[in-house]
């Protein structure tokens, strides 16, 4: 059972050390600051999160040896200064109807290079590149990949009391009937096991039946499942603040076909393998072609469709990611997906996939249910 | 009471011509083309919505008197061959671990100017930048604002449908217990009746009591109502894919102060002469100006701190704005809020919205509860 205890809430002085940070990894990293929109990013920085996400241009710009100011829209400065980052932040406004980019400007270096939140508006980019035609501007997760990927012992503490949480709802799913309902029904029950188990929002609940599941992103539809079906079950969302992310294969009845169980076997070796090759230093990309070779070796590759893994922390997909090309070295803290599939069009798919956090002498879990095809009624 | 029956389904007709009529729109304004990220207007033109916007690129390319290209994730071409438009696009997808870039660039004139999607993600936009280096981009709402600004009938039937539901849902948080009970509470009622009376999902319940109702974007908190309390009720969603928002101010109590009085009959004037000044060819400008001249004669003009409305339709936030500095006509189809707002800091807040459809003749409100205070127990 998941430890239902809340965390300790994180305080404006971790607020404070985290913006520090990250305005000295963008100085490392060759940049002027940061311009950070609002998203995971400003949450992890400042605490703040504005009710909905909009075209009124909120935005937190850091530069190293500076005071960080976030500029937010005037009639949200109420809830900003309510943010428990506030007291080590300056706070700027603009009023509806006036152009924000020339507030923003005059505070970057006109010739400068920035790092901008990923998922910032293109409209805004736009409205700074237009002010400052001089500035440059990245992808913040390419110029600072490592923002957000290592994990502290209290957010280490809530991602593992996510996938404890998850974990509990995947034992109960094995105990709910599966044949003669639809994929949505049992959808539902998985989402209402995670809110059980203390998840505050449930983003994912895939059950992907029989051929449904050879689509790896078919989320759950009118299927009925039946007797026979290969179901896999991925399924995930926030508890106090951080993702969950799990996915388990199973089969309706006990008459398991052999290929069915050949090919989870391979994605069961396939996980395990990459699993443990997890250890500090070595690249992200070789998790992946762990995993790769052993589908492919038992000659399943072009059935593995997508890549091995994906970190997890606020968001459920942020860096490091495990794919061919991303040479990022593990470090003690990260945290992310191992989930190898195979997906046989038309026909089933199998994926199993657990959250694993890098410690000083390799790779922990912090999903621990079996792995083994799982049977339901 | 609402028509709680579904409108007809839009087919692969209706998103050819739409993306015929945003190419052409997009030549007319001198751009080689858009590039649509998934939202609105890729859910406007093609029916399509992946299950969910992730840091993987995808993206609709338009360009005048050529096929529309749609780009997707590997993992994602079965949804997307599934969307009701996708009959009429050709379908290109790229897989995890390629870069997406080199894929759309060559699509798209090396020296030409594009609009793309407003929340298109920075690092999209960033990555057509380094592509194609002599590229432009625009916003693409500044660049074509009319885009899904003039409703055709059938979006006409649906947020006429979400009004009422909306409508509806008004008279009925009416009967409900206000004092001793949280704003979350009575936030949860709004939430279930617009459920009830069809929507598929809620977007915002404002429940914001005495002095929370002086934040425009207060959403609920944990305050308890009290007897002799003013509370802003804004409350909205989607029913049949289109938007509700409506706004009314109530009072706990009959015994209500003059000054509540006064300041809700300056706000219930301002709306109306706003809605009275709707026609074709006025500027959006000049709605925004009637009703903060009222709201400005009556001594509250410091007060007004937001601006009057918002266009609505396939979301709650979109062209047209009636703002200050927004010289665009009305056109007949039309469809935006008209929301003038008091807020006495500290104190209380005032704020009456309805959703306005421009036609031929003037304007029609999709909203028709009373604008009298609303007197609640």
């Amino acid at each position: 059972m998941p430890n239902l205890t809340a965390a300790r809430p994180f305080t404006a002085r971790d607020f404070a050390a985290r913006t520090g940070r990250a305005a000295e990894a963008a100085a490392a990293a060759g940049l002027a600051g940061l311009v950070v929109t609002p998203g995971p990013d400003l949450l992890y920085l400042t605490g703040y999160q504005p009710v909905a996400i909009t075209e009124r241009l909120t935005a937190l710009l850091l530069s190293a040896g500076r005071e960080p100011v976030l500029l937010v829209p005037r009639l949200e400065r109420p809830d900003a200064e309510a943010c428990p980052g506030a007291s080590s932040l300056r706070l700027l406004d603009w009023a509806d109807g006036a152009d924000p980019y020339p507030v923003l400007a005059p505070l970057l270096d006109p010739h400068g290079s920035y790092g901008i939140s990923d998922a910032a508006w293109a409209m805004h980019l736009l409205g700074l590149q237009e002010a400052l035609p001089d500035s440059g501007y990245r992808s913040l997760t390419r110029a600072v990949p490592m923002l957000r990927a290592v994990k502290d012992a209290d957010e280490l503490e809530r991602l593992g009391g996510a996938g404890g949480a998850a974990d509990a709802a995947y034992r109960s799913i094995l105990e709910v009937r599966f044949a003669g309902r639809r994929e949505t029904e049992v959808a539902a029950d998985l989402a209402e096991l995670l809110l059980e188990y203390g998840h505050s929002r449930v983003d994912f609940t895939v059950v992907g039946s029989g051929p449904n599941g050879a689509n790896p992103h078919h989320e759950a539809g009118e299927r009925v499942i039946t007797e026979g079906d290969t179901v896999v079950l991925d399924f995930g969302g926030l508890r106090d603040g951080y993702g969950s992310d799990t996915t388990r294969t199973v089969h309706v009845g006990p008459d398991v076909p052999a290929e069915v169980r050949e090919v989870h076997e391979v994605v069961r070796v396939a996980q395990q393998k990459a699993f443990e090759a997890v250890r500090q230093g070595v690249e992200c990309q070789e998790i992946d072609r762990v995993a790769r070779r052993v589908i492919t070796e038992a000659g399943y590759g072009e059935y593995f469709i997508h890549r091995t893994g994906h970190g997890i922390g606020l968001t459920t997909h942020e860096p490091p990611y495990m794919v061919e090309g991303e040479t990022q070295p593990l470090v003690p803290g990260m945290c992310f997906s191992i989930e190898p599939g195979i997906y046989l069009p038309g026909r089933f798919g199998v994926r199993i996939e657990d959250i694993v956090t890098v410690t000083a002498t390799g790779g922990r879990r912090l999903n621990n249910t079996p792995h083994e095809l799982g049977i339901v009624a």
